[in-house]
């Protein structure tokens, strides 16, 4: 038996082996995981707590055994007993590595806290919400014709508002004396009605009320999840935020949950518990930050991929891992916010989940579909909505056509050797100048190029920390333009040679883009692993959205949406250059933000967009990337990074482009052309 | 500050001064209540558990404070470490009483345990149970066509059943993919459907499954709660059984619970609570002595009273205790056993209440509505409900009326000095020579009556414990035929001089009915506070009846159904010689058994009968005899027991009567006419 443990970090994914015995803090500050400790490991200020997990994980090909970490201590002991720590939670001070061990960093225990990038698009929606408020004046009882208080208020609902019938399930039947009595007969009730249900009452207050209700627009995500509360009379956005998906810690891409519920008794329902915890959590924060009780939120839409979704439900996702991906159910589903846990919420708010479209392309592919409507556009349009999972959609008014591909969480920062997420101290844009191949950047938290005067200054208080998702793209990119990459990927190639930035880094090389270690900082590199992985996940998008285009019948785009919480910050050019999308005019490739996000706001806000996506969805032609043999075939052949030269102008100069981009992808460049399949 | 404390146990109502410090046990024994023990008060069999109340119990004219019961001590606590002690439980041997205290034996606490003798009556019933299963054959997911797995069932169970649309509750949803594949895609369904919602998924299970769904019916009563397990596909009741309803222990009739409800924050909770507890145990015993699983019943019906009603839906049952006696919901309701509390269930049961007809005139009366078809009569049927109240129901095909009357629980042997409910030991049947005064009579567990040969032994092990409430009829009834009462209700008038058996009680006399106390037992006597009780009881009563009568516009009835537990066991003589009931022939009056129960059969095993007494109970008038001034009338004019000699034959003989029995509450008989009301 081995004197060292090998332990791994999520979600950051670091790795590393260290003395048995060494406390996970130790481990932490070692392998430069991000874990938060003000009281310097002394088991008092309880910022280092962590979440170790248990049993198999596949992805990381390590089963963690019981006793991984050392037992429970004194201190921990008393720690709980005065402060409390949550149930699966360690004083990461404390708690010292015994064997191979996964532990998760949760949010809170994290100095560099996540920064989600999903504001809510401004947009125009036409308001129809579901929840309503109505006032209703309701006759006394009366000994001689002796109806319940129920049954008034029913008539009274349809004399005065023409709705009926109606339901009062059995926590607002309980509360419907005495506020009527209360109201002096007068109530004003919240009535929610979908498209294939009767009215039914959410909540009630005595009298007249006139006060907003909200809904939560959700969307959650493989990696981030994100919500935006909106006033449901206004459409208004009254705050956002995000959190992390907790499920990270079973597997950083949605293979490795499905695998983590495969390989794990009851992996499965703790997967469920813990998104809607986390999602109750994020309701309760996003409701504090918008200034409302969390109970007046009455309504929530979620929008989310399909092992998202089941794993919500609580519905084992193991279908989804295996052909030929059976859905439990595919239509829309309204829930009770309490069936999911969810009780922070009005406890009569009901939960309304978008339809999926199949296996592989989900409930967040649809609201991409409610908020792009390429069903409704009149040429050609290529809808990526790039996460963990990248959802494509490809048509016109005719037709559509939708997969889903594999990208992996690369172009979020994860698996890259300085990467991290989008957070203050992120490199996010990249430059490198051809001539003397030194780069220059900006960071998260600062407009500031990094040769600017007083960046120094303007980054002091976040540090340069990593590098996220955009900028690695930018990176790879530029490091193809800079001719310090040859077209495989491989750097180091003759252009290379003398530059003082190309570092040895065992058999290859790493292009040294920024060394903060004079001021304790870390040195960011990108190595040759990071653009394997780059390549990887730009390969499989390209193939998703080829396979489309081959079904289609075209070889050629007429515009491009790029979707998605990183989408949004995605620079065309980059991503052209790099191949991770195919030819299209530059000024025809277009950023819809988080377009999910905004499909949910639309369901939210308007009933009929629900009946309208629930038609739609049944229309679209589902193509399934895992079993098409021709995606493997579009994947080898997308590995390439063509582009020794840039023709495009520099970043942030006016972009002007020919109508025809390099094709990134394939060999050689792609004609306007469309051509029918033989 | 008295150095004695009040103790009353609860259900027996048996209460009295004893000095601060005596055990709960001790107590108990002191004043013959029937409290186990069979370690003779070590604190180890914790056969004596009890459970003291709280708070003010307005009908007993008590508060109890804290601290009216000494503080668990090391026994308990040692006893509750080892083996557990259910919360709100005492061991009555090592609880001392230190002030006013009320205390609940529960029943598997008493030696003599409660044989609830409400048989499921022989009734035909054409089935058509609201819940039944369907085996469908469901097509495989194909990856080019990706519905999911709960959209293929639908479409295969409108194709094989023409049933549509079906809705499946998460927890079926959860379970979905798993049981169609290791059945082979193909499942059996349990479908439950009522009369205006969809189909909905109750269970499920892989492949074809050709076994029994069972169900529950269930009559709430205030004192006691019966239920019949249902073969759904026979109709054949399975098995029966009945547990005291634990509310007593909050007041033992209707008003003292609201009253609790009133005076007590959470008082309405805790008997929500404590109701669906014993509801769920009784479907757990249920089950286990018809030898099936309880998760086997996916279906209950369940008929009360509208207090028991409210209080079980958890909905406050103040608004029933004062006029205009507003409900909150008139209308049938179907729940999730869940919703009720009710674990022990199938996880997908349904739960359907019966339409309450008025705040007084509940569920059960509509059950007895269905049951005995008053509005299919050809002539005036008067159905009286004997409980704890009286559900009173008169008409024909043209006009059903119906009221309640608080008749109060001395008809079941309680506030009756030596009163208990119906179990073995309990004299049932009493007769009085008029000559000699001397009685003889019957016990139940035993059929000879106490001066056949062999009587002391078929009684040795039941003993002769005291008196039920069929028991106190007669033996009221029987005082007055044999002379010994006057018609006023005054026991020891001229002709009772020299009896024995009369003995001097205070300022009145006492009957005594048997004398065990040679053998260790109590003695069972009648007093002039028994001949009291059962005056106001039969008052109210006959005062209930009359009402409707009068709104009828009538004198007589043609014919008397007795149903209700309790009614299956009166003697109609004697329950017209006390003037109990109205005229009508004495083959006139039939008992319908527990026609409230046979309602909640009928409801349970057809589904279109549930349809049919939703709309008859809206055609029901409904009479508050509350408000109504001459119900107090009659019930004034009640009071009296006119009959000073029997033209009846004994007991047990052929019953003759003459077409026009006594009117034996009004003054004067009435001839069989009937009137229109001025």
């Amino acid at each position: 038996m081995s004197d060292e443990a090998l332990v791994i970090f999520t979600p950051s994914g670091k790795r590393g082996r260290v003395p048995r015995g060494t406390s996970v803090l130790a481990a932490a500050r070692q392998l430069g995981v991000d874990l938060d400790s003000v009281c310097g490991g002394r088991g008092i200020c309880s910022k280092c707590q962590v979440a170790p997990g248990s049993g198999a994980f596949p992805k990381h090909g390590v089963t963690v055994t019981e006793g991984a970490l050392s037992p429970w201590n004194a201190v921990e002991a008393r720690y709980d007993e005065i402060r409390g720590l949550a149930a699966g939670r360690r004083l990461g001070c404390q708690a010292t590595i015994e064997s191979d061990v996964v532990i998760d960093v949760p949010p809170e225990s994290q100095v560099h806290k996540q920064v989600v990038r999903k504001a809510a698009a401004e947009r125009e929606i036409a308001m129809d919400p579901a929840t309503r408020l109505a006032y209703v004046e309701v006759a006394e009882p009366d000994m001689h014709s002796p109806t319940g208080d129920l049954q008034r208020l029913s008539e009274a609902l349809e004399a005065q508002w023409g709705i009926a019938p109606v339901h009062a399930p059995l926590h607002i039947l309980t509360r419907l004396q005495k506020e009527l009595r209360v109201g002096n007969w007068a109530v004003t009730l919240a009535l929610y009605q979908d498209s294939d249900r009767a009215h039914r009452i959410v909540d009630l207050w005595p009298g007249f009320r006139d006060a907003a209700l909200y809904g939560l627009a959700i969307d959650l995500g493989s990696t981030t999840i994100a919500a935006h509360l909106t006033d449901l009379g206004t459409g208004a956005v009254i705050a956002s935020a995000g959190v992390m998906n907790p499920q990270i810690r079973f597997g950083e891409d949605l293979m490795s949950r499905v695998s983590y519920a495969m390989m794990n008794p009851g992996g499965a329902a703790e997967m469920t518990q813990a998104v809607r915890e986390a999602i109750d959590m994020l309701a309760r924060d996003i409701a504090a930050e918008g200034g409302i009780g969390a109970e007046e939120i009455v309504e929530a839409v979620i929008v989310c991929n399909p092992v998202m979704h089941h794993i919500l439900i609580g519905v084992d996702p193991v279908e989804l891992g295996q052909a030929p991906f059976a859905l439990a159910t595919s239509d829309a589903l309204t829930l009770e916010a309490a069936e999911l846990g969810l009780g922070a919420l009005n406890p009569g708010a009901q939960v309304y989940l978008l339809p999926c479209i199949a296996g592989h392309v989900g409930a967040d592919a649809a609201a991409v579909a409610l908020s792009e409507e390429p069903d409704r556009s009149e040429d050609l349009v290529l809808i990526v909505d790039v996460g963990t999972n990248a959802e494509i959609l490809l048509g016109d008014r005719t037709r559509v056509l939708a997969c889903s591909s594999p990208t992996g969480p690369a172009f979020e920062g994860a698996q890259i050797s300085s990467g991290q997420r989008a957070a203050p101290g992120a490199v996010e844009r990249v430059e490198i100048d051809p001539a003397t191949k030194e780069p220059r950047f900006r960071v998260i938290g600062s407009d500031l190029w990094s040769d600017d005067p007083g960046f120094a200054a303007a980054t002091a208080e976040t540090g340069i920390t990593g590098i996220c998702g955009s900028g690695i793209i930018e990176a790879v990119a530029e490091l193809r333009l800079a001719g310090l990459m040859d077209k495989g990927g491989l750097l180091g190639s003759a252009e290379a040679t003398g530059s003082a930035r190309m570092l040895p880094d065992g058999r290859t090389f790493a292009y040294l883009l920024h060394d903060g270690s004079a001021a304790g900082g870390p040195k960011i590199t990108v190595t040759q692993g990071d653009i394997r992985a780059i390549q990887l996940a730009k390969s499989a998008l390209y193939a998703g959205a080829r396979l489309l285009m081959d079904e289609i019948g075209t070889d050629t785009v007429d515009r491009v949406v790029l979707a998605g919480a990183f989408g949004a910050h995605i620079s065309p050019k980059h991503a052209m250059v790099l191949g991770m999308i195919p030819d299209a005019p530059l000024d025809k490739v277009t950023s819809a933000g988080n377009a999910a996000g905004t499909g949910a706001r639309i369901a939210l806000c308007n009933r009929a967009a629900r009946a309208r996506i629930e038609q739609t969805v049944r229309q679209i032609t589902k193509v399934e990337t895992a079993v098409e043999p021709r995606f493997q075939e579009h994947f080898v052949a997308a590995n390439a990074i063509p582009h020794a030269t840039a023709p495009f102008p520099r970043l942030n100069a006016a972009v002007t482009l020919p109508d025809v981009a390099f094709n990134a992808g394939a060999e050689g460049g792609g004609g306007r052309r469309r051509r029918r399949r033989a």
